[in-house]
């Protein structure tokens, strides 16, 4: 007779999460296994493989609530604001900080999270563009506001998506894949100063 | 008694040089050999040993030579221009267009090219600290001019091309290292908005 396994609740669904999540930090991807995972749960392996039926599907939930958080607290940073300008730096700089905390597991190696990253590619792009979406909203407030002169708030938006990504990456290439305190505080830095120039660029000309 | 072998010319560099960048163009630094690059230039293989020890020698040569013909030109173009405003704008305008003619011998595959950097690195911050001089420059005079409201002009300098590199790699990384026209082309339209809003934000604020 086969046993009859229950749904996956939001409790243990949590428990596997933040456990998997631990070890993952700690230990990388490869080094642990689902046996671990499933004792530090208190679960049988085999209910675990039912839920999750591979590692990658676990770091996957991982990653994906990882970015859940990080939207559900920008949307409550920016809302706050009572400008478009407001809330535009404000996103932009709690991105900077907050990426370094929560997002990708920071410490795992830059080096096995590159080798790792085309496998969850579909991830990183609905989670990019969940990202432009909000600053696009911001700055379509602005033009509708006359706050910002801006043609296409679509482009502006993805344009400052662009910008602050590709500047973590200069920065991951630059320092070898192994990103120290103070390369943060150096992005966070070049952030805050970006967005202050930015910001001004797009409040309203005067001709 | 040995035989005697003459200083290595300006024109016989440059053919060698040449000769090596058509054939990595081609086909990449690893299946180009030394024998191949001799004969092309009608040099015993001796005598190319003797100038370039080994083909990443050569291929420095290369590089070195494409970034200071690269840099030549942006001189170029920025001196005919009057206000610094203009020369920052022609500047990056032209940069992401040279960029893409012109550097990291483009036709090599990004992957290739990727492993290959770390060697050359040194070549690569010289290269970066180059620019980082003349974007500075540009900026200072805005700011001598009264045309721009800038407080580190260094700090904005390395911000400007911190963004241009990141912006580049971000693509390259998203296209899955092999890049199209058409993603130069959105890389070129997305640099002309950045320098455009970017400009406005550098521009004397009222306050």
């Amino acid at each position: 007779m086969r046993m009859k396994i229950p749904e996956l609740s939001r409790e243990k669904e949590t428990l596997i999460l933040n456990a998997a999540q631990s070890r993952f930090a700690v230990y990388g991807l490869t080094k642990v296994t689902m046996d671990e995972i499933a004792e530090d749960v208190g679960m049988g392996k085999a209910s675990l493989y039912y839920y999750f039926p591979t590692k990658e599907d676990i770091f996957r939930g991982v990653i994906q609530r990882e970015q859940q958080e990080f939207l559900r607290r920008m949307h409550v940073v920016v809302e706050g604001k009572s400008t478009a300008g407001k809330k535009l730096e404000t996103y932009v700089r709690q991105r900077v900080k907050l990426a370094s905390q929560l997002l990708n597991l920071s410490s795992l190696s830059h080096n096995s999270w590159s080798a790792l990253k085309p496998v969850f590619k579909d991830l990183f792009n609905c989670f990019a563009e969940e990202e432009c979406k909000v600053l696009t909203r911001i700055i379509r407030e602005g033009k509708r506001t006359s706050e910002f002169s801006v043609a296409v708030p679509e482009k502006t938006g993805q344009l400052i998506l662009h910008v602050l990504q590709g500047m973590r990456l200069r920065l991951i290439r630059d320092s070898g894949h192994s990103i120290s305190k103070q390369h943060y505080e150096e992005l966070e830095r070049e952030t805050f100063l970006f967005i202050d120039v930015f910001l001004h660029g797009l409040s309203q000309r005067e001709n």
